[in-house]
């Protein structure tokens, strides 16, 4: 169909999660496509700092540990974030960074692979993962002795298919991110995990894009461990702290390497020997960051409250039609770009990326001084985020406006946009 | 000398310390002994909270990673923690958990130490140390096929002998913690890592109960690496980020696992090989915690502040007069209890231990009860911080008022009080 300006308002006055826009502080006049990068502010989050610093830590200060129960603050919002993710309460914990929780759970799992199979040393991932994971698996590998393989998902036979070609005898973990962040190409959850398991590997999943966005049910893909990021479609702020989850039938046997004493079954009896906490627990390491999983809870917040409105389901629902409509206008108002992001709604996430025959990163810039901001990744490709629990319909079609805008005057040929930030 | 609650009323008027009290909030008619463990919240907290959420975070969203340089918080707040530490600017950076930059540090000085003699496989640690120091090296011996000894420093025939006695041709690291978080008895940083180098190994300093209390001088010391605490005596708040440095002899050759994309030489690059950046830098690992890493900013600025007032040096003079009275009225007013904690002022860092014929945890609680918080360690220690920013001689003569009273009413004897918390 062709979109108007007038369908576009008519579709957010319809929309039952269009009160959840509420939620957030934003700044005006600013279409904000990037909460793929960083969500906004919760209106909730300066009150809550607000409190936690000044009647929490000022007032009741260590007492707080006990009496404002910050040391099950991990587990409170972990149990939050396992709602979205479809992990069982007390199996997913906040802590540390996405990195770093990667680290531990490559590890574990190599370890636990390695203890079935002794000759499973690889650790196989996608050559396009975000670098980070790629980053982390090398200095895993390197510690243990192992080997990492990096491969290319070939989707044209099928994603089973394609798994069970480059996972071998040899392989003892996969390692993907299921929504990739410069295309957005989504991966199936239970498919992929199913053809890893066949071919007898451990499966990790980095859900850093997906969490919040998109439906993730862990226990019905059987995956074996997964991580994800607070700051993204979680709103939890810049940096704020990640999460992990491992299945409980490796709850027993896994062993991670960062032993830290928040992650000793008896933190307070200050034993010398490191005896691990039960389960998820045993992932902790040192103390946890109060201000920041306090501004997390509050990001968390902002995507339960969407249950009541049909929660995650309905939040894709929307986010498929938020993308699908700004394909089209790009497709119609812009055909200078190209869109590299799947073009069949089910294999894509919530973000698209466009290139062409334009500078990508002045392009960015010159539509972020009209008002809409995306983002650029390396090389030549323009980002958009489209969070559904803020974003409307008619912020899509004024956002292509804009892009049409700075397509037909070549406004991004203006030399000031092409001058590059050190955060690109 | 026989104290009076009127001299320490007059040492306080004295104080040319005195007024940075002003830079905190805190809690009415309370005192507070127990910032080894939490430091109080800087005035400027709230402030800066606000600023970072509202305006940083709220309005200017993702483009705050370069207008508010975001991106360089972990190296500005880094270069102010460098400064109470003796390290040079550029050595020294704020990113993850202290247990996390221990498992970077023991990584890398290991690899070092066997890269120059691959025989050299132990690491070696105090039986006594605070337990997650041991449980990370612990970890990190299990990833690398290496060892860990735990000993006992037996400071009676001098701490180099002593250090000497148990440092073999075996040892690769030498793990310590300058003060010891239960007794307060503190090491010689220059002489310690004098006799661990002599012995051919490299040696790893925690100084976790030692920044902002006690002069430190990693460069005179000619120590390898050294990790700390943000939410002790540098006030950063509950679960503050830790600092982590590394002398920039090892820059070049030091490598550390745990390799995360704000750790690599262009994170913007998106490359699939790492590239450790330079030094310090390349210990960092995921996006760092802003929210977090902004009230520790505040924190170590409350330290920074006493620098027209001869900085380190005149709070540590404070620090020792404030310990030597407290140990001299515990004599006095209640000779039930023993000092656990070195008589010598030189050998004890900003704290002091007592034990005795007492229920040491139901002893805290009491004293709790009338306003004085100290802390409980097992087994059986009473433990009190005397922070020399905000504690006054009258607090020291006031909380050994109301010890000697709980003492000599056997208050700590109600049932209630030795009920135990979660956290001791």
């Amino acid at each position: 169909m062709r979109w108007t300006r007038q369908a576009c308002v008519a579709l957010d006055a319809d929309d039952v999660l269009g009160e959840l826009r509420g939620l957030f502080i934003l700044p005006e006049g600013r279409i904000y496509l990037d909460g793929n990068s960083l969500g906004p502010l919760p209106a909730a989050v300066p009150g809550v700092l607000q409190r936690v610093a000044t009647q929490e830590w000022g007032e009741d200060l260590i007492s707080s540990w006990n009496t404002h129960e910050w040391l099950q603050l991990p587990q409170r919002v972990g149990d939050k974030i396992a709602r979205l993710v479809g992990a069982g309460p007390g199996e997913l914990i906040v802590t540390d960074s996405t990195s770093i929780n990667l680290a531990k759970v490559v590890s574990a799992a190599l370890s636990l692979a390695r203890d079935r199979s002794p000759h499973r040393t690889e650790i196989v991932s996608e050559r396009t993962n975000f670098p980070s994971d790629l980053y982390v698996a090398e200095g895993v590998v390197h510690m243990a002795g192992a080997s990492l393989r990096l491969v290319h998902l070939d989707p044209a036979g099928g994603i089973s298919a394609a798994v069970s070609d480059v996972v071998s005898d040899d392989t003892a973990v996969v390692l993907l991110t299921q929504v990739d962040y410069r295309t957005g190409r989504m991966l199936d959850l239970a498919e992929v995990t199913a053809a890893v398991h066949r071919s007898g590997a451990l499966m990790v999943w980095d859900l850093a894009h997906s969490a919040g966005a998109v439906p993730v049910d862990l226990h019905a893909a059987d995956a074996d461990f997964a991580v994800g990021c607070g700051y993204k479609y979680l709103n939890g702020g810049p940096g704020a702290p990640s999460f992990v989850w491992m299945h409980p039938r490796w709850a027993a046997a896994a062993r991670q390497p960062l032993q830290g004493w928040l992650g000793h079954e008896q933190p307070f009896a200050f034993d010398a020997g490191y005896r691990p906490a039960p389960g998820i627990l045993g992932f902790q390491a040192g103390t946890p960051p109060i201000l920041s999983l306090a501004a997390l809870e509050c990001g968390v917040d902002t995507v339960l409250a969407a249950e009541p409105f049909g929660g995650v389901a309905a939040l894709r629902a929307k986010s498929t039609a938020l993308t699908s409509m700004f394909i089209d206008l790009v497709d119609e108002r812009c055909p200078i770009l190209r869109t590299v992001s799947p073009r069949s709604a089910a294999e894509r996430g919530s973000q698209v990326a466009l290139t062409g025959d334009v500078d990508a990163y002045a392009l960015v810039q010159a539509l972020v001084d009209r008002g809409v901001t995306g983002d650029f990744r390396a090389p030549e490709v323009a980002r958009f985020g489209f969070a559904p629990l803020y974003i409307r319909f008619v912020d899509v079609w004024d956002a292509v406006d804009r892009l049409a805008e700075v397509i037909d005057s070549e406004a991004w040929r203006e030399p000031r946009f092409a001058q590059r930030a050190p955060v690109t």
